[in-house]
């Protein structure tokens, strides 16, 4: 009797810094190809794990989502998320293991993501803050930012904040149901979550927000491309390290 | 005429991950070779930092505190913090850069030193905590550690809680003002305050109240070391990475 198939979902942590995202590439190290060698040794399987979405060199991750499928291997859900933690490098955490039904898709079955991104606004970046956040020195007026953050909320075109705008012929339509902003000290964190997230999208809306408080883009251009995109706006793509994946709702 | 040789005092920040300690050494990257080096680049001056004490390889500070001596430099405090963090890796910040009285001295004015140490209690730790606290997996009871904690406060002889105690032949007796442990979901933090610590002293404390929680250590043993030192007791350094000096007072 052939044994049936398993699907597992896991819930993932990661440190951006040492990956070159979370993709599989060759010759680079990434955090799909770590998790994939992890589980070759851990059951003999040769699998490949979908992950709900694929994040940039540098970005981290509190709770990334991905699943799998394990053909033979009789290894119980705990049993293989230790084993998985053991072959992985520490700056990989598997935080959750659970079986499945076979229609759930990591990135299909997503019905939205949160991510967090941090700014240390402040002359001097703490030592222990490189790579966890971007460092602004210029003051940022918060009460302005936050309100230029607000006018990414609700359902828009968003074409001219993502980086491959033109690529796929899929909608650019998404729906940020939250943004907003939080002061603690020197540390900014932007909360944006949504039904979905274009590529680069999250990073361009910190970086129109910031290019809004450098007087390169006005909220009336903002409103205007989230309408109608198309017109030749200042686009920045703000740092990696500052974006944590923190959330995939299902 | 000759200018007057100036006193600066420096608050320092820095992650210890990267180097092999604050103190000075031959063909090791350390945070007083780095100081001094990015020193001489600005002024042109080859001088000695002094700081307020020495931490071991692994171990952060979020306000170490220096100072050292310009004979000919005529750069203003504020132009030098500058010239310092353009010439230092971003693992090392000066946050601060004032002009002092001759007398001041870095470690023989200091009145006193607060470190903080931080245990993950759980049985994954986050890959963003790796190297920011000790990563520990059984359960550890907060109330138990925290009155075992407790037992260092006061005036001891802390000489069975330090690694060269029959080093030097000064006194081993010091004044623990403050111990007091935090509980914050996983994160376990322990605040100790003094008026100096010997070597390994804060990492030493951490471990005994870890000796107790895994019953290798008793109450009595330590309130016994305390009074009067010289028992064969188990000794255990916390690991490094899960410790910060957080201020020096003066």
């Amino acid at each position: 009797v052939k044994a049936k198939a398993r699907r597992f979902k896991i819930i993932v942590a990661y440190d951006g810094g040492p990956f070159a995202g979370w993709q599989s590439q060759l010759h680079r190290k990434t955090v799909q190809d770590a998790l994939e060698a992890s589980l070759r040794s851990s059951t003999g399987e040769r699998v490949s794990v979908q992950g709900a979405g694929r994040t940039d060199t540098g970005v981290h991750a509190l709770a990334q989502c991905a699943h799998f499928e394990l053909a033979t291997s009789r290894l119980t859900a705990e049993t293989l998320s230790k084993a998985l933690n053991a072959g992985l490098p520490n700056s990989i955490r598997i935080l959750r293991c659970v079986t499945v039904r076979q229609s759930f898709h990591a990135r299909f079955s997503a019905r939205g993501k949160t991510y967090r991104y941090r700014i240390w606004n402040a002359e001097v970046q703490p030592p222990l803050e490189v790579g966890r956040s971007w460092h602004v020195r210029d003051p940022i007026e918060v009460r302005e930012a936050a309100q230029t953050l607000a006018l990414f909320r609700g359902k828009h075109d968003f074409a001219s904040f993502s980086a491959n705008p033109g690529q796929s012929r899929a909608t650019t339509v998404r729906t940020v149901a939250n943004a907003r902003l939080v002061k603690k000290g020197s540390l900014l964190t932007m909360h944006i979550e949504g039904d979905g997230f274009l590529y680069k999208m999250a990073r361009m809306i910190v970086g129109a927000v910031m290019l809004h408080a450098d007087g390169k883009l006005t909220r009336e251009q903002i409103v205007r491309e989230l309408e109608k995109p198309g017109a030749r706006i200042h686009r920045l793509v703000a740092p990696a390290a500052g974006l944590y994946l923190v959330r995939v709702r299902y």
